[in-house]
């Protein structure tokens, strides 16, 4: 079969806040190809995201990304590679093509599994899914308080895992950090694993960072996430030498498969967390999965959205037995909740697992996403180039 | 003074053609405070870098890059520098953010100095800016025989300097490609500076680049560039040990600083090509200017566009004595040739300077420019976020 059609949809909530949510919006990805259709999601910013599908060519390696992908063979995994090397290659020079590839090649991924009748983690050679154990991802309150009910909200919720992140966090004094890590703690209880996401807030301070090692080691933290902007490789690996029984976290902003492996090899991280919305797709979040398994480095997904995403995203490590702790989004906004009709359930001990069907095993659910379709319209030289199409099955 | 306005203009050629020639089209940039202009170019995709100003915002660390621009104070490096660091961490989740804020920087730089009636280089502190020695800039004949031709013409130009690239070169045989080579040092002559481009042809494929390795050493070339994609360290690393006098160069996609300091860092390089139309402008070339001057990577710009990019370009590493190299576009699009009524020309001895007035030197030809506007609308939700400004002193 060969690929006929490519849409992008632009879904939103109807007021965004300027909070450290990135579950206020969404790009959604539809490919059809053979009577079959195939369903992924960006994590991106959506207008430029459809700006980077749809543009006017600059030149051979600076191409709209839907030309690399329409009418390409869609038969095997190794047509996946061939359409993901052809975006690579002919959109070299277009930044935001990276954004735009990964909702496209999850739906290629979803869309040959269906086709075949097998689960996204078969095709990519895994004989079994292991189960994951996810930790609630939330972000900081406002002040140690709220932190600290948050906190007994989870433990309550019975989740064995917790990770902080963004809000105040690293903005004002480090003995503020310092209370937030410590009421955290307070509400998880002792036996709960505790992650801190420090946001990037720190660009590449390493001395700032340094302040908030010695709390983080005493209520026994487990990683301290994004210090730093990804690919400030000396300050990370600077902060590794100094973090004790603390492993750093990172990753999440590489938008492929190179920026992962030098994560992975010059950061000296002890997990590195890949969004396959950002870094390529399943292909590319995949590449990066074998490459920190045989480097010792853990992986672990990184999802803040949906459920689709998040089947995405644990399709790629889904059968690596020992990549065990997976985010798992509680928090977010009912658009990200309704994306599709289908969830991943936590079990009773806790842990999750990616459907057992074929394909991502989710489909969006159209009919309650309407309401969240954002009209856009692009024309260049009086010619549309773009106009949001509908929604329908 | 405060920004009042920042304003982007597509500017293409009327056929765009798919070969590597980046001046088919460009991004302008004009920035007005306090009866000031400045320009800048951004060296991207158009219609995905005004999506990324305009943009609706999606969370606070994902928002439209003219956010972070309109309405901030203006008044002395240090302000660019804040301007610089808001839109880095309010777009952080943005990609095409970072090719946005690279015109913008210029324009600020530009604005500054033409308010206080110095060149960007003396607001960087550099008290005299140094000649440079320009290499003509060209893409590879289809055929060693055409290169040949190429290379003889620019030879009868009297460049002391020359670099083929991209065209046909590293897709198919590695014996075409030794004849290339060959071809482009017999019409050069075995004076002049020789310089070979891949365009990243290989992706990471270190085998296949090797074996043009030879040639290059026979033939006395001075690099060898992006044999590989911009952070791909350990191939860049590995061969580099097998490069023998013929040193690597690259750096071109580096579209923030740390990259650029992975590459200083990891990759092995003899020299660090930095485009300030994608890593943020002149305010993040310096800093990787600087950065490969304390490590003894020798700095060069990466400039195939107009000789408004090029000045932006040159401010940043005007007053490095020994960084003497610099790219210099002779094949450009007409459209990159009359963006300025004024050129960085050459000198009797083959040298260039960046123009010693104050801001880049140069202005937009406001008139030839009507032909190549390019008329943009972007709609969202019914509300225009985008129509393309009038291009009018």
């Amino acid at each position: 079969m060969r690929i006929e059609r490519v849409e992008f949809f632009y879904l939103s909530m109807p007021v965004i806040e300027n909070v450290g949510d990135g579950s206020q919006d969404a790009v959604l990805v539809r490919v059809e190809a053979g009577g079959q259709t195939g369903w992924g999601e960006c994590e991106a910013a959506p207008l430029p995201t459809i700006a980077a599908l749809v543009c006017p060519p600059s030149h051979s390696a600076c191409r709209p990304v839907q030309e690399s992908v329409v009418g390409a063979k869609l038969e095997s995994p190794s047509d996946i590679a061939n359409i993901h090397a052809a975006v690579r290659r002919n959109s070299l020079d277009l930044l935001q093509a990276d954004h735009a590839l990964s909702g496209i090649d999850m739906a290629l991924w979803d869309l040959l599994g269906r086709a075949r009748g097998e689960p996204v983690y078969k095709l990519l050679g895994d004989k079994r899914a292991y189960p994951k154990l996810p930790y609630a991802s939330v972000l900081f309150g406002e002040t140690p308080q709220e932190t600290l009910a948050k906190a007994q909200g989870i433990r309550k919720e019975k989740y064995r895992a917790a990770k902080f992140g963004w809000g105040p966090f690293g903005k004002s004094t480090a003995q503020f950090d310092r209370d937030q890590i410590h009421a955290a703690r307070e509400g998880l209880g002792s036996d709960g694993i505790l992650l801190v996401d420090a946001g990037t807030v720190w660009e590449d301070n390493v001395e700032r960072a340094a302040q908030v090692l010695e709390a983080l080691n005493v209520v026994n933290a487990t990683w301290l996430e994004e210090p730093f902007v990804s690919g400030a490789l000396s300050a990370y690996k600077k902060l590794s030498a100094l973090s004790g029984r603390v492993k750093l976290a990172g990753g999440e902003g590489c938008h492929n498969f190179h920026m992962a492996a030098q994560m992975i090899d010059y950061a000296g991280l002890g997990y590195v967390q890949i969004d396959a919305g950002r870094i390529g797709g399943i292909s590319a979040a995949r590449q990066a999965a074998e490459y920190a398994r045989e480097r010792g480095v853990t992986y672990v997904n990184h999802t803040f959205t949906s459920h689709l995403a998040l089947s995405a995203s644990l399709q790629a490590y889904a059968g690596f037995e020992r990549d065990e702790i997976c985010e798992y989004p509680v928090e977010s906004k009912p658009l990200a909740q309704e994306l599709t009709a289908g969830r991943i359930e936590r079990r009773a001990d806790g842990t999750i697992s990616v459907p057992d069907s074929p394909g991502l095993g989710l489909v969006p659910d159209l009919k309650a996403l309407q309401k969240y379709l954002v009209d856009v319209e692009i024309k260049v030289h009086g010619k549309t180039l773009y106009k949001t199409p509908p929604l329908k099955a």
